[in-house]
């Protein structure tokens, strides 16, 4: 028997959620371990050098494995679930889940999550003032722009890479609900993904994110209803 | 038979370089097209919806396959090779490959290249100014923290991952070479990394890169030669 697997994760940061929702389609038993990375005593830096979530920590024919950053956490997932769980075994589908990956991990991360979720999440934790209405602005004309080229694919696909559900699908979904959370998400405009999202959110998998809530930020109305 | 593999790849961005370095590796051929991606009219926006390169576009088993971003690239050759070539079989190994693949397209990027390869490469690109003093010591200075982190990885291990070329080598090598080729590496600093950079430039898949010219600027005179 392996030891459990301990997952260190913020709640609200896209990556952690990510990795919550692949543990959890996997059907993986894990502890957590919340952590706060912006605190200088934060545990995570002992273990990943970039010092940031997510960090599972998994022992597998009695060595102990540190699997650092979500890239390595869905690796791990992938071949340990034999293939076909996280990455859909069509070449095409296979692939546009990779781009659709990196794109969130990089192009959203700069353009929407560094400014809006600085504005609404980051600002109140490390306590750094109001958030500031042209950034505020600027994120929200971002986020809009992103969401106009995801509402696309939603409405031609099943999932977002294609016809099977996929690790882009989860990563999306890390960073859509920590930003529907601060109700900057207006699904109406966008009806193709509020369906996607409303399948995704049904899950068993979604159910934990469902329960997070932020200090002194009552979730939108919506977020945690599975029919919104 | 299927037709040829071609990547779109703009020699002087770093992970096109590494998707070079990988084809290489894999000893895949394939045709050349160099793109120009902050042109308006650059065929990428057809291929990629991030307008970005690396893209490889294949024929496997009759069906046309685009490959967008180097995450997809390294993946589609890794499942080709049957796996092993680009992740090493060792689990701990596989999770530093992937940890440091993502340190370098996330962090590496946005703290080193954004500032210094912005400040060297993209301003007479697209006809920005001369560089910003404070821009270049800051972008160095960051430099130096990251090269300061890589170096005892190399220290201590055959190569960055660990006892196995991987994904991590290939991809470290992508950024750094078009630092070095700018001569913002001071080699003599960092021994084990110059031991290491030297190992994988001796590598055939090297050669191609070492013959890049960027328009009206000269290597660093080290940058081709193979034992510097």
């Amino acid at each position: 028997m392996s030891a459990p697997a301990v997952l260190y994760h913020f709640a609200f940061h896209p990556a952690s959620r990510a990795a919550r929702l692949a543990l959890g389609e996997a059907k993986i038993d894990y502890g957590e371990e919340p952590v706060r990375p912006w605190e200088d005593d934060c545990p995570l830096f002992e273990l990943n050098p970039s010092g940031m979530p997510p960090v599972l920590t998994v022992t597998e024919k009695g060595k102990a494995l540190t699997l650092c950053e979500i890239d390595a956490i869905l690796g791990w997932i992938e071949e340990r679930s034999k293939g076909d769980l996280l990455l859909p075994s069509d070449m095409a589908e296979r692939a546009e889940a990779r781009r659709l990956g990196a794109w969130f991990s990089r192009r959203f991360t700069d353009e929407v999550d560094a400014v809006l979720l600085h504005e609404r999440m980051e600002k109140p934790l490390l306590r750094l003032g109001p958030p500031d209405a042209r950034m505020l602005r600027e994120g929200r004309e971002a986020l809009r722009s992103h969401l106009s080229l995801l509402e696309p694919l939603a409405s031609g696909r099943e999932w977002l890479a294609g016809r099977r559900l996929s690790q882009a699908d989860l990563i999306a979904a890390g960073h859509l609900s920590v930003l529907d959370y601060f109700g900057e998400i207006a699904w109406a405009s966008w009806p193709a993904l509020k369906l996607w999202y409303s399948k995704l959110k049904s899950r068993p998998c979604f159910r934990p994110l469902l329960g997070d809530r932020f200090p002194g930020v009552h979730p939108a109305p919506w977020y945690a209803d599975l029919d919104f």
